[in-house]
Order: structure tokens, then C-alpha cells, then sequence
């Protein structure tokens, strides 16, 4: 690999300044820092995530699914929102001086990334830090009209709980990586943990029947419970109405993962939302001309503050412990 | 130390809460992001620093200090824009599980800071990364009224180099840290160092009179070249009319440091500003009234790109290395 003689001036002009798109706020990445128009009547939406090598994607990672994965995350949260996401801080620590083509892959499919969500990259800083991993932080923004951003605390009695898509997929292809599993069975289950896919496009369903809303980074169980809680409630979700890609069906079926983990897993980036059974046929209808595969696991109920799994012979589930914790 | 039986959502629920001060817009950081609102007529100013412990800071320095330190440099960043500074996203990646006196003392600094320069912490991510060392990365942002942000583009010929006070104490500071120099005879320069002060408070007078500014957290010479390229201008600085420190002045009397250190060492957090001759003695006046030494150190000028230095037998300056340089 070819370190090039660069210093971090030379390092942001040639391989962050394209990522700002030419947008006037960004000011060619030369100011202290960036300076946005929010249109009127719009609030702004801002949400930050951490990626740290071997934490929250392997050592050695290829580049471009850093990258996705940094930015995605991040805008899913906006689409958790209801928010149309406008632009992000990028905050790289390098454990060593980068190479030329580890920037180069990394910046392109930011760039790719930028086309394909409407964003660009409004600053951030390039730093270097001690010890071999790198870390990745970036805040997302994005713009919502006033008083529409979609809550977790918004959820009310009977609401269903609409799932925009099946989860499992990423845990499993973490476990397929991890453990050497056999890559060619699961190679969807790898890609939808290498590189998640956001619910985006959809903000306008989700602000127009959507009473609460949150993605799924930490689990499944875990989200819906942040909702509960925020909303007061308990939640019931009955297993029999949950369908899994072909990947987690096959290896449940064959005894590689297990139903707990499916539910436990994070990292698969749908979005959980409260709709009203009155609205939920509308919403489904429309999520689904978004080539989405919604479905109806269960609904919010004021009656108890717990959590209630229906359809379960095997599963036991600790209360204490739904999903993805730092520490 | 002992180390508290805390998941991430209690640390969060004990430590960052309150720094929120109960703001509406972080949501009790309970959401997938925050919803802030921007007045109208203005626009939104964002910055990212990052700070990596044995990088920016020193290994095992107080939490105290790092909480500030993390926060003021953002804050300046802003204060170089003109605006006024509204909240902020914390991201820390903890290399091992904190324990309480830590988090106790860093969200105090922060929570004296919020309230000194009337900020809240929106939102954020706290994190586990490898290895030994904490990564902090804020974005902070702030408002200003529509098209009224200062840039590093905006000087003009012959427009004065205000400078909001004395530089090289933070320079000072390290080096006597690092190389165990008498902390007594340098005890200003040290907490320069490890607390910087950001020029809060004055951008309605940068707003009103600056062509242009930056904040020297780079180094005085290399700031001053920020602004002079990207406004396509060179600097004349006139050492004659630079005053130092009474710390800095006895370490250059004694030899302790060197007159290019101190031009080109980083982290002082002063602004330059570009101001018309006309306009200078009224900023300065304004500058003076907020407890601000301010100093015309030279000019702005059209004639050549390049930087000159007057009145300076001993120094030489290698033009390509004005500054820190991370790589």
C-alpha cells in the first residue's frame, strides 16, 4: 500500500472536499465551520454515531463498507425521525497516516452515498489518534417541517407495531463472519450487516401515520421496548405474524441461530413504528409501493408496562437484557 | 476508583441527562435524534472537533479539563463565525468501562461550562473503542442571522490583522508539561494550555466589523495564511507589534522557548480578524470594553500570496510548515 506524501490539507482537498457536493455551506471545507439554510417553517433534525474499528465493524473492513455503514446508520436514525436528511459532519481518527487507496475507496462510496440519499458533507475533522483502530464519528442533519418529527413517546393504546422489514438478517451475517460460517449460504445476511440499508424516502409515510417511531440498531426487542417506555405502555409481539429473509429462516430451521438472537440482534436498521389499526392498512399500503415488506408484529397496549411474546413454546427471554449494550 | 454496576442507559440517564438542562429539543435524549429549532432570518453554524487522549490532550489528564477542552474549542470555532453558540453533540468512545468519579467530574465541567456560555448538550453517542485511550468528538452549533457569518474569504486589501490577545502561552504550557519545566514560573501558560478560553461574548462586535476571521488553533502564522488564501491575499505581521504574555515573554528572555515556536504553536484559541484601518480603532474599543488585549499585528494585502515578517533578525520561518500538522 502506497502512503502518499500528503499533508492533511492536501488529504481533505483531495479526497473530502468532493463529498461537499459544491454546496455554499460547506465553504470548501476553508471555514471554522459550516454554515446552513433551514428553510422556514422547518426545525432541524441532528443525530450522531459512533463506528469504532472491532467494535462496530471487524479490524480491516474494506473502506467502502466503512463508509456506508457510517453514514447509514446515522440516517436511519433521521428516517426514525421522519426527517429528510440534508447533511453530515464527518469525524475520522486514523491510527496511522491512511493510504491512498484506502481514502479513495472510502470517499467514493461516500460520494455514491451522497447521490443516492440527496446529502453531502458539511465539515467534520481528520485527526490522528493512538493505537491501531480507527474510529469514525459523524452527526447527521436533516430537516423536518415544525412539530412533525415522529418520537418514541408519541405511541398510544392499541397502536399496532409496524416493522418496515424482516430482521435477523445482520446478526446472522456478523455470526457468519465471525465464526466462519459458510459465507456463500448467508451472503445476504453478510451484506445486510456490512452495509446497512436505511428506510429512507419513506419520511413523508412515516410524519403522516406514524404516532412513534425508532430504528432497530440495538435489537428489535430493545427498540420496541424504548418506545414502550417513552410512551408509558407495554408491548405485545406475536411471533406467528414475524416472516424472516430465506437466510435466517434456514439457519433457525438448521439450529445455527437461535429465535432470542434474531429478536436480540441489532444492527438491522428497520424502523418500528406506532400506527393506528385504523391507518395501519394505508401506511402498509403505501410502505409497500416503496418495495418494502412491512408487516403487523404486535401492538403497544397501556395496560401493563411489560414486554409480552406471544407464540413462543422455546423462547425465554431475559427482561433485563434485550439487546446490544456498550458496556 | 470503583467502577459503578451501570449499563450505557443509566450512564446516560445520570451523567448526560442533565447536561440537556431539560431542553425540549434533546428529547430527554431518549430519541434516535434531536429536533432543534433555528429562529428565522437566521442560519445554522456547525463545527466538529475531535479530541484523542495522548493526541490533543495528555494521557490521564483531569476529566475536568478534557470536558472544557472538548467543548471551548468547538465553542471557538463558532466565535470565528460570528455566531452565537446554541448546543452541542457529545461523542465519547471510552477505552474501557468508566468509572463514576470520572464521569462525575467531566459532566460537572460540562454542566459549568453549559451554563457559563448558555449551551445544552443535544444529543450524542457514547461508546467502547480498543485499546487504551478515550476519543472524544463533538459537533457544536450555533446560529447567526442570515447571511451575516464570517468567513476566512472576506479580507480585503489592506485590511488590518487584529489579533483578540496574546498568543503562545499554550505552547508554553505543553512544553513545560512535557518536559517538566517549572510549572510554578509558567502556571498561566499551563491552564492556557490545558483550559483554553474562547473569545465568547463578541460576535455581534466580529459580525459588525470583521471582514474575516479564524480562530489560531492552528498556529498565529498558519491562521493567518487560512485566511489570507482563501481570501487570495498575502500577511504582513510585524513582530514589533506583537505583545506576549508575561510567561512567554520571560521563556523567550530566558531562552526556554524560541520566537518561532510561539508564531507557529497551535491550541491558543485567540481570533484574527481582518478589519478595515478605518473600522480597527472602533473594534479594538469594543474588544477592549469585553476584557480583551486586542493588537494590530500587521495587514492584509493584495500585492503578493506570500508571508512576510517584519522586524525579526533571529527567526527564520519555513514557509511550507506555518503549523500543527496531524500527519
Amino acid at each position: 500500500m502506497r502512503i502518499i506524501a500528503m499533508n492533511e490539507f492536501e488529504m481533505i482537498e483531495r479526497y473530502f472536499l468532493p463529498l461537499t457536493r459544491g454546496h455554499a455551506g460547506a465553504g470548501g471545507l476553508r471555514d471554522d465551520a459550516a454554515v446552513l439554510g433551514i428553510p422556514d417553517g422547518h426545525e432541524l433534525v441532528v443525530t450522531s454515531d459512533t463506528l469504532n474499528e472491532n467494535v462496530h465493524f471487524l479490524a480491516g473492513e474494506l473502506p467502502s463498507n466503512v463508509a456506508r455503514k457510517a453514514l447509514r446508520v446515522n440516517l436511519s436514525d433521521l428516517a426514525a425521525m421522519g426527517a429528510t436528511p440534508l447533511c453530515y459532519q464527518l469525524n475520522i481518527a486514523f491510527p496511522k497516516k491512511p493510504d491512498e487507496a484506502w481514502l479513495a475507496a472510502f470517499s467514493k462510496a461516500l460520494e455514491e452515498d451522497n447521490e443516492a440519499y440527496g446529502v453531502f458533507c458539511s465539515g467534520g475533522d481528520t485527526t490522528s489518534i493512538k493505537g491501531e483502530y480507527l474510529s469514525i464519528s459523524m452527526t447527521a442533519m436533516g430537516i423536518v417541517p415544525k412539530g412533525k418529527a415522529v418520537r418514541r413517546s408519541g405511541a398510544q393504546n392499541g397502536d399496532y407495531i409496524v416493522l418496515t422489514g424482516a430482521v435477523g438478517d445482520a446478526y446472522l451475517g456478523l455470526k457468519t463472519l465471525q465464526e466462519g460460517l459458510d459465507v456463500r449460504a448467508y451472503g445476504g445476511a453478510v451484506s445486510r450487516y456490512q452495509i446497512p440499508c436505511p428506510r429512507m424516502n419513506i419520511e413523508g409515510i412515516v410524519r403522516q401515520y406514524a404516532h412513534a417511531a425508532a430504528d432497530i440498531s440495538d435489537g428489535l426487542l430493545a427498540d420496541c421496548m424504548h418506545i414502550a417506555n417513552a410512551s408509558g405502555m407495554g408491548a405485545e409481539i406475536d411471533l406467528q405474524k414475524m416472516v424472516f429473509s430465506e437466510d435466517v429462516q434456514c439457519a433457525l430451521d438448521d439450529g445455527i441461530i437461535m429465535l432470542e438472537d434474531v429478536l436480540k440482534g441489532g444492527d438491522d436498521y428497520e424502523l418500528i413504528l406506532a400506527v393506528s389499526p385504523e391507518n395501519a392498512p394505508l401506511m402498509i399500503r403505501e410502505l409497500k409501493k416503496n418495495d418494502l415488506n412491512p408487516m403487523i408484529i404486535g401492538f403497544f397496549r397501556s395496560q401493563t408496562l411489560s414486554l409480552s411474546i406471544l407464540n413462543t413454546r422455546t423462547l425465554r427471554i431475559d427482561g433485563k437484557n434485550l439487546g446490544w449494550k456498550h458496556f
